[in-house]
């Protein structure tokens, strides 16, 4: 599936060369946004940073990284619709305001900002950016919470919504999740020094030890004096991401707690007990949907084998106006030989517009396939996300217009089945009752102060 | 592994946008070579080159491609060793001469290429790169030969090693296969138009149909007389190289008239019965030893697991000193739970220095695996190449110098076991008598006239 | 000499290429600042810019200024200290807040601009720059100013210095100076179309009428309803900067209705007058000392002669650190015939460090000069500037520590003389008494509210 | 005047920064070619060049000069026609053949490079460039050649035309000079090192003493041993190029013994005796006509002035398709009050076209000239040149084919006045008849054996 996404963040405090361990924790989080990124450093006076667009070394030189000197490092990474590449709004944005220097890396999206925003305009302020992320700075800058004790999880409280913020000073890391605890957030050590953030591989990749989830409603502190956490909310009723797990996270990262490859071969296991298929071979679109198809093989006995074979080097080409009139499929091949004669069971993650997979359905009839039974690791998708994920607007959503057997015709499978909820659920173990899953329900945890599909501001992170 | 490799080929005729083809069939080909890529087009009077470092998108841009008009092109991308990374080395070498303009694009390596360099400068003639591809053309360019019928034939008679040429001139594609065959080169079409490339993916991408491969001594001519073909040599004892299916070539490729998963797959079966193992699952080291990984699990039984999972950005980052002596994997993180308290198989290709794999033992060890045992898909590699795959040195080569049971000890595993000999041809099927394994054996088709250790010459392609 | 500048506006209404006019414009008032350069553009409706360091061809592309469409553009080129040259900075300032979108281009130093920053802070206003100009629209979007009819000419009464903007709404170009008429600001007519420099040498380029000044105190609105002034503060006493015509504005410009070259003519002949020689040549130094050198050869009858070649392409070359310490010249070179066993007149503009001019000197008398007699076109510079010039600080100001005869004795000349500001004010003609000479005197006809030597701001433009 | 030029050559034997030097001394040539420059240096083994398009700092970056380590190196700038700028024509040449590595610097044009060329091609000998250059290293390489001990000079007598060539072993600096001495090369030193160049303003950047010239018909070899000399052929007539003294040279440079700014202001004073005029001021065209119309007026007392003042950023900036329509001109501007209601005597170098001279002519019209009087400082150019000046087109050539007369009235100016060839001659003083004057007389010392109108190989330095 091609949903369009989102973020990743990182922060550290406590190591000599603060800007490489974020160079490398946003290199294993990429996966969450590959549009810009951005670190910003601080050596407890002085604060730099660099951000560009495009993949991290795109965006940030290897130069660049030797020349950020710090103990204390925040880190972007980031997908933005195309009408708002703006520079002056890749994250981390920084920001210099009556307190004195603030850098901000967010995750989610917030429901109120529009509100927020205008509100502070009729004051005079100016806003910088077009992203939601400013209003936080506009809070910490208004002269009425300026001098509160408990200003920053005061001005958390005025926000609505989707976030797992990472804000800097020049000498604070300072991480906070939403109390509804949408999106995921880590703390892991690496010898004295603390780490945040969104995966748990990025710990992995830099040697560091997981210790656990930021809370929903936690506010951390993370300074010379050490860390101190606090509560700034109380928690809600759990809406963790269903998505993550489904597609966004890697198989190898644990969120919300729990492993995402080990959740995928439950979703495997369970369509291939509701749904199963009477084939030769079960083959997977790469590479979302072979933890899935791995689960599918296991629970029903069918071997696995590799029908697609996916190009190392997609990314790094670039599609020519002829290339793409002749159809040119410049991710997958088929393996001729495991598809030729068999009667095959396909698994992928999910089907959006449905174009895709109807391509690659074909390229399999072409190369000899007797029988093609597909499998969908989730239910239909129908509703839209207000909390980050930017799925394609509803009259682009196949299945919120059609029904499963329209898209069958659709597609030219022999047979088309999708996860049940009941499916998903069972596959996310004791915590099911603890994620939002309004993408299929429509029913939502919060809803927006704002009418979402006209903001005229963009939908970041 | 990782073995310093080498080079793709690719060549077209009639179609009108003739280098976006090209540029399309070298981004399959793109495993073969990283270090360098061009295309050359001609519209039957104009000839037009680019070439770059880097992987094609970096040698060669979108507007590059968009500005190279004409029906005929030849295109390479090409591995290179540091020292050599010369830009007028870059292939395809265009090189005016008394008969015209010629392009040359070659995969393989000759053994006599140094005697007859020395032998045309002693004549006065002037070379313009240090590859040994280039003594085609001042053979070409010798009066004593401009003038034969047989000219091409001639001239390739005076070579002796491994050759798969691409030769074009304004009007002609021209393509020929050495007498022993050791490197592929097929031949396809699309609608009218003939395409050459070094593996059928090319094809594939495409949509061209594979008709066969070039043989061995052949000769083809494509014009605008359509395509001609003649028999330069006899062939000899066919010697195809064994390492195009053990590691080179991609899964969903014919090479030598066979599919490289398929032959991957056997490779796993066989050692699944010569070397099985009480374990809980199979797991591959991604990318290269997952078919073979596959076909021990099928053989033996055991269950197919993840237990590595690769960062899909991996050749997009650059490594910072730091993290290279924190030890920083930039390529695979482990699956925790998948191997956590199992005993565990671990299928890989081959083992070149043995650190790699070193330390990745180490990762399963700390992510708690009970038992490793290491299965290797071909036998230990003692010998050099001198056909154009340029291995380590022998000091480099752990298994030239040490034996299996050392090579256990130093990784730390429970059990260590390489393919054997006739596993490996057992795997080959019907051809298996038409291989060079000269690397395991020793045994070489064509001996080298001068010391190839001491060429001054770099090895390429 | 070499003094630190500054910058140079353009603005257009009215004809469909304004972004091409306004770079052929900057293109002309380059000698203004080098350091960055910035175009923006409207149709009416979308705003878009185009900025970058370096001088208009690195900053601006050819292919940004084709993209560059609307009939209304605002143009800057600008002079920075090295501690300053951040992105943001460069103008126009491009800015969104509560009344829409507004651009800023701005010629001069405000003196209260610390003042007026701070006292927004204190009230949640956050700012984008390190630039004084920032705080007109701060001023702008404050809810007190917003409503008022007479909103801009209102918060331009609020600025304290030297200032000549160009302001920029999608719809309206608005230029204003300040009441004491510090830079220049010219006003002319393309056809129809009505254009804004701060040089007329702008208009030549363009093929414009020159119209006049832009008055002190006027504010001048041009849009879809033509063009409207009105004085928004009661012009004061002119302090016409008289640098601009000493050194800064090119000599075919007419800057405060006067020609530069006819002032720098002046300027020779009356110290020719004033400080005799007996000389057998008078030669320049090249390029400022040209016309000053041409009115000293005119009134004193003394031969003009090349004495120094000018190196066409200096400003396309880098210093390597060896040629630094080898006291390479790369900008002058001597006409050895011209001066060899001559008593030679050398005119300059005037005299920073000194140290250049004693290379110089040095050379001169190398070549085989008998006697060097050098005039300087202006008085003595003692004071530091407040509006815009960013003199040298008075410890590197020789002629702020030292008297006339230690200059003389350092720079190694037979005799020393400088212009008197008797001799300054007559070559200025009938408005010579509405020029600020603080420089000179010391006399300021503004204070600065705030220590401007400690200013962290920048003092720019 | 704008003719398309040509080449500089510089080299250096015997200072550790060779490189360093030899870029400031290429900088300093910068006139003499703008399309590409290129440095080669050696340490007395390695040898390694850095080439490229553009201006010197275009065309090899700080970092390159820096790390070009040797005390042995030789550079070229040079003007290329449109259609070969490729890459690899580049000077200077860098060559391996059978003797080792040779680069290769040439100013001038050979006449007999085609037949040369046609020859060793016959031979099998293969061509990398389409410089007439390459001809001498294939000579050298040449076995009936290469045994000689007077190889160099033996080689040097094949070839026919005009050439100032340096070349360069790993470990010597060769300097040689055509026997009728057509292009300049000039001698000097810095220390115990020995400097070559095309113009002395080379040695005066480096401090270099000005030792004299290459003698027509001298080879000279530079290398540990000291500086040896030879006469390889007998001097003929001189045939010095006059186009040296009258445009490409640098005023400040002694060119053929001789300085050119005296002679341009010879040329002035000649013009001014024949043909006076009745006016206010003499005014030049920057830059080529100032040493020329400061002779004229002190040879008639007619009071010279800035007329026009030139942007000194040409060369930085681009011409939009626009600008180029309205007529905008990029280099000049008119000093209105120095023309305004004056008669005038306008001085230019030469005229070609006629078109650039027309629009300036208009210019001085628009400002308010009363009477414009233009002379010439050299006679009309009616005739190619064969010997490295790229001269437009003989139906370029207005003077070719127009009566003085008829291109008074294309200007429309009030008189036109070329100098005579007597003139011309009486500027040069005592060395006149050293002179090859066939531009204007058609009279050519050397005929080339080819249609030199049909070659297919570039005119080049």
């Amino acid at each position: 599936m091609k949903i369009r996404e989102h973020c990743g963040v990182f922060g550290i405090w406590g190591t000599p060369d603060a800007a490489v361990r974020t160079y490398y924790g946003l290199y294993a989080l990429q996966h969450r946004g590959q549009e810009s990124a951005g670190i910003v450093v601080s050596d407890g006076k002085q604060v730099v940073s660099r951000k560009g667009l495009g993949l991290l070394n795109e965006a940030i030189s290897r130069d660049d990284v030797a020349g950020l000197k710090g103990h204390l490092a925040v880190g972007h990474v980031r997908y933005s619709t195309t009408g708002s590449k703006r520079v002056q709004n890749i994250q981390p944005l920084v920001i210099e305001y009556s307190q004195g220097l603030i850098a901000v890396a967010h995750n989610g999206n917030l429901v109120n900002a529009r509100t927020l925003h205008t509100e502070y305009e009729r004051r005079g302020s100016i806003f910088q950016t077009s992203t939601d992320s400013e209003v936080i700075v506009h809070l910490l800058a208004d002269p009425d919470h300026a001098s509160r004790p408990d200003r920053i999880g005061h001005c958390l409280n005025h926000l609505k919504g989707a976030y797992s913020f990472l804000l800097m000073t020049p000498t604070q890391l300072i991480a906070a999740r939403d109390p509804l605890g949408f999106r995921p957030l880590c703390i892991g050590k690496i010898g004295d020094a603390h780490v945040v953030a969104s995966e748990t591989c990025a710990f992995d990749l830099l040697g560091a030890r997981y210790l656990g989830e930021i809370n929903a409603g936690e506010l951390v502190v993370i300074d010379e004096n050490g860390l101190r956490s606090e509560q700034f909310a109380h928690a809600g009723k759990r809406s963790q991401c269903v998505f993550e797990h489904i597609y966004f996270a890697r198989p190898d990262s644990y969120i919300f707690g729990t492993n995402v490859h080990t959740v995928r071969m439950n979703l495997g296991r369970n369509i291939a007990i509701e749904h199963p298929a009477d084939a030769d071979v079960v083959i997977a679109i790469p590479d979302s949907g072979r933890s899935c198809a791995m689960g599918y093989a296991l629970a029903s006995g069918i071997p696995l084998d590799r029908g697609f074979v996916r190009n190392h080097y997609v990314g790094r080409t670039f599609i020519m106006p002829e290339a793409r009139d002749q159809g040119v499929d410049i991710k997958l091949n088929v393996v001729r030989p495991v598809v030729q004669g068999k009667r095959i069971v396909i698994v992928d993650d999910s089907i959006v517009r449905g174009t895709t997979s109807k391509g690659r359905i074909k390229k399999l009839r072409d190369a000899g396939a007797k029988e093609i039974h597909m499998r969908i690791s989730c239910p239909p998708i129908r509703h839209p996300c207000f909390y980050g994920i930017d799925f394609p607007t509803t009259t682009e959503l196949f299945a919120a217009k059609h029904s499963v057997e329209e898209l069958r015709d659709f597609l030219k499978v022999d047979s088309l089945q999708y996860q049940s909820i009941e499916g998903l659920l069972a596959s996310l173990g004791e915590q099911a009752n603890h994620y939002c899953i309004a993408c299929f329900t429509g029913q939502y945890p919060v809803r927006p102060e704002e009418k979402m599909e006209k903001l005229s501001m963009e939908t970041h992170s």
